[in-house]
């Protein structure tokens, strides 16, 4: 399934993409949901008996609860996250093209979870910002709380997975050595357009093209087959300190060919799109607008 | 006012502590109110209202919405804030005694909102982790939202003040270099008890004695006179990149004296208690026990 959440004019909602055009209103159609996916992961069986029920619906009235994709704007998947936890040097090339030998254990930071932006929405650049880059990432959503995760458990706390841009300040992740200012500008974590649940990739998610295009042209290219820590490892590793709660993003690094690395270095400018697309996960597509 | 956030059987509720021993239950005292802070700090007066009606209540039956402190446990004041935002080095003695010169500007890490704990909790040890450190802070609690707040209007952005403890692990500091994984631990960001509005403190909180005690021995002693960047200068810079949300915490960073540069270094063991205490604010009791 493809998991999305949506602007309805009551508020945030969750949804299902059941075709590239046609997606149903879980709320509309169930009326005792609850509005946010942290919270309906729980119920995940009932999620899926309801978009098998209406993927081929006999008895729509007015489009009721299905509706056209166009009809609302798209949020991203996971609105409100307690946490976004990112993974420094992840693949094999990026760590290469920083002449730098792959860590010893995954490297955690975390943006803020204001900084995220949904598929379409504009990456909004201040003008004094002349360094801000982007980074192509596969993120792995949390769907069941636990702390203490083992790798062997790790699966059945992954609610789903979808593409990811870790938009950076590389000024300020310089300046502050510290990542998070750098990394939490607002509108700097485009993800979605959905939420892709795991039974339709491979296990971990493991061995996907993932690309990064500017402006049509593919800049990064690799596959997560590449990934230094691989998914079970890094729920593993991060549950160790902290508590995974449901909806919370796990964003699983970038690979070689990020805008800072280039010679000469190419920065984010209004007028850009960067398009994030993974195998069988979806095509994120931002276009750089001036704030 | 010193507001609270407390575990009621019907979930978590904000309330006002009106005295040592009686605290208001603000959604018994007004059903219609919000049961998060992080929507309440809009309506500020209407809780003032309620707090100064039942200060000296005439006509309480059987106790509603009165009830003794005892009755239930705390919670932190913010129990699920979007964001922590931290600062190193923000005290002119806790730079002197890395031997580092002041930084140039505010270096902001995040601590993983899962982190927080009440007042009397436990700070709980994971006996593999052996060089966890306390450090006594004085947090700013976000009221309204904002971004790109000017130092001038910075005070109107401020829901109020408490005591917090950055809880550190610094093996997972030094490993990472990026502070979040090591800053992130559960039950590591103990706050409270209370959050005191501004209108109970000096502008901006300025001028406060604070001190760090383990096990009753005054290791941390200081005055927020010290902070190299003041809480109007924080709002102001980490607004820059992001929007602050109403009950979005700020912890301004800690004084001299953290167990890591003592000589020999003492690190937080179980059986140990550590005091935060702030002029005006409150004192922060918080026993470590191995988990």
């Amino acid at each position: 399934m493809r998991l999305i959440s949506f602007k309805h004019p009551d508020g945030p909602r969750p949804g299902v993409a059941l075709t590239d055009k046609v997606c149903l209103d879980l709320v509309a159609a169930d009326r005792s949901l609850p509005r946010s996916w942290n919270a309906l992961f729980a119920r995940m069986s009932e999620v899926r008996a309801l978009a098998d029920r209406w993927r081929n619906p006999s008895d729509v009235i007015d489009g009721v609860p299905l509706f056209s994709r166009s009809k609302y704007p798209l949020l991203p998947p996971i609105p409100s996250p307690s946490k976004i936890i990112a993974v420094g040097m992840n693949y094999r090339d990026h760590a290469e093209e920083q002449r730098k030998a792959p860590p010893p254990r995954p490297m955690l930071f975390s943006k803020a979870t204001t900084c995220l932006q949904a598929d379409r929405g504009p990456i909004q650049l201040d003008p004094d910002l002349t360094q801000v880059d982007a980074e192509a990432e596969l993120a792995v959503v949390i769907g069941r709380q636990g702390r203490g995760i083992s790798r062997a458990d790790a699966p059945s706390h992954i609610a789903g997975y979808m593409c990811f841009n870790d938009v950076s300040d590389r000024e300020a992740q310089q300046a502050d050595k510290q990542f998070f200012r750098g990394k939490s500008l607002d509108t700097g974590g485009p993800c979605g357009p959905w939420l892709v649940t795991p039974d339709e990739l491979p296990p971990l998610a493991h061995g996907l093209d993932i690309t990064g295009a500017l402006n049509g042209e593919v800049v990064q290219h690799s596959n997560t087959g590449q990934l230094i820590f691989p998914i079970d490892e890094l729920i593993r590793f991060a549950s160790l300190h902290m508590t995974l709660l449901p909806g919370d993003i796990i964003t699983t690094g970038t690979p070689g060919g990020v805008g800072a690395y280039r010679d000469p270095p190419r920065f984010l400018r209004p007028g850009d799109v960067y398009d994030v697309a993974i195998e069988g996960v979806g095509l994120l597509s931002n276009p750089v607008v001036a704030l």
